[in-house]
């Protein structure tokens, strides 16, 4: 099965978490909007007209016919064909909810520079961003922290589920990864109390086929056009 | 299996999409922190320690011995046994699609009143919820009610997937019902061009189970402590 990945050519985003868990796999797939005229299907595709389950937004998987949106839906349906989830149902639905909680996470990092709306500049809502960043490193990021801390210290054995890794694991060490970008001050505060989850991201960034992806081209670097965006102004250390 | 429900029994918030599932169900279940002595239960399941697999907020639902927390994780597992889903893999992901793509409409409803954070009251951050709300119904809500007025024009049976309902359509419902209620003037001017939602209200509050409910004490009043709210302040006509 060749899976076509359908997602914004330029940043890391929501795409990322499917291309890490298809990298770390070594899926056969197509990343479609890098490829020449890849962003016109693409495009094409995210036209409500014509698509029998149109998706809201990108990024989205066709999987032969099949066409699947809303990123942790993708890792979900993804998740046991890589072998990056259990196959039981409680144990699927554990991870997926893990992943559940990493999407809202995720939403209130992107919040932090877009809390008016996302179709606005960062320069548009400069002061309330402000506000809003201070309030998410002084209340939001400890708890999203310490709670997967906490899942990791009660699995003991170095990935969230125990001893094998799960979509969930990449998706954590992207949260690690981009708030260490955006937010380098703040998080240097919070490793030290955390010391599993930034375990578990060096863990993680030395999976031979995910070492060799996150040394490719094929990673695009973060930037201020992602969800993870360095503004110094923003990055205050947590009291 | 008597399934039981954990949520603030104050408000209906993501709690009610579970509700409205497991009344339109008929489903044996108890909505525990509205029982004697329930709410201390609720906080001792809140509480990290002790719990295999905590969940980082309510709701979550107890069936068996499993405890599943994420309100569309939830209503993934509920979907097939209250014959609220199809049963194929790509029909539960379809449906599982719909219901994330509500839950993220569902956070930017809440963020209008709460665009710096969510531990602050209302009355600390009214000039950024006075301009995220004015973003709202100008560039969000159309596009949500647009999408699924789109997909329920393509099914053309009434409901989002044709004749039968699934947990979406009540979910839909709900969302029609909180923002008429929060919003009624930015909803009245956008009625007639989403009318196949607005008849999805309808069709769903006229089944009988959910009749009953909607009438009854079990149905938590819309009210300033949920994530739905009227503020007149920030209910303005879209131009």
């Amino acid at each position: 099965m060749r899976y076509k990945l359908y997602y914004w050519p330029e940043i890391q985003g929501r795409g990322e978490f499917i291309r890490l868990a298809l990298e770390d796999a070594g899926a056969d797939y197509v990343d479609v909007a890098r490829t020449a005229g890849g962003m016109r299907q693409m495009e094409k595709l995210l036209d409500l007209q014509g698509q029998a389950r149109p998706a809201f937004a990108a990024p989205f998987l066709k999987a032969g016919r099949q066409v699947i949106a809303q990123t942790a839906n993708i890792l979900f349906f993804l998740g046991p064909r890589l072998r990056l989830a259990p196959k039981d149902e409680a144990g699927r639905l554990w991870v997926h909810q893990l992943q559940l909680t990493i999407a809202d996470w995720l939403a209130e990092v992107h919040d932090m520079h877009h809390p008016i709306g996302s179709g606005l500049y960062y320069e548009d809502q400069k002061p309330e961003s402000s506000r809003r960043a201070a309030d998410f490193i002084a209340e939001r990021l400890p708890k999203f922290l310490g709670y997967f801390e906490h899942i990791l210290a009660r699995a003991g054995d170095g990935y969230l589920l125990g001893k094998t890794a799960t979509y969930a694991d990449l998706s954590l060490f992207q949260m690690v990864a981009g708030l260490r970008y955006a937010l380098p001050r703040a998080m240097a505060r919070m490793e030290r109390q955390n010391a599993r989850v930034i375990a578990l991201h060096g863990r993680v960034a030395a999976r031979p086929r995910l070492a060799a992806y996150l040394a490719s081209e094929r990673r695009v670097p973060l930037n201020r056009q992602g969800i993870f965006r360095h503004y110094p102004e923003l990055d205050r250390p947590a009291k």
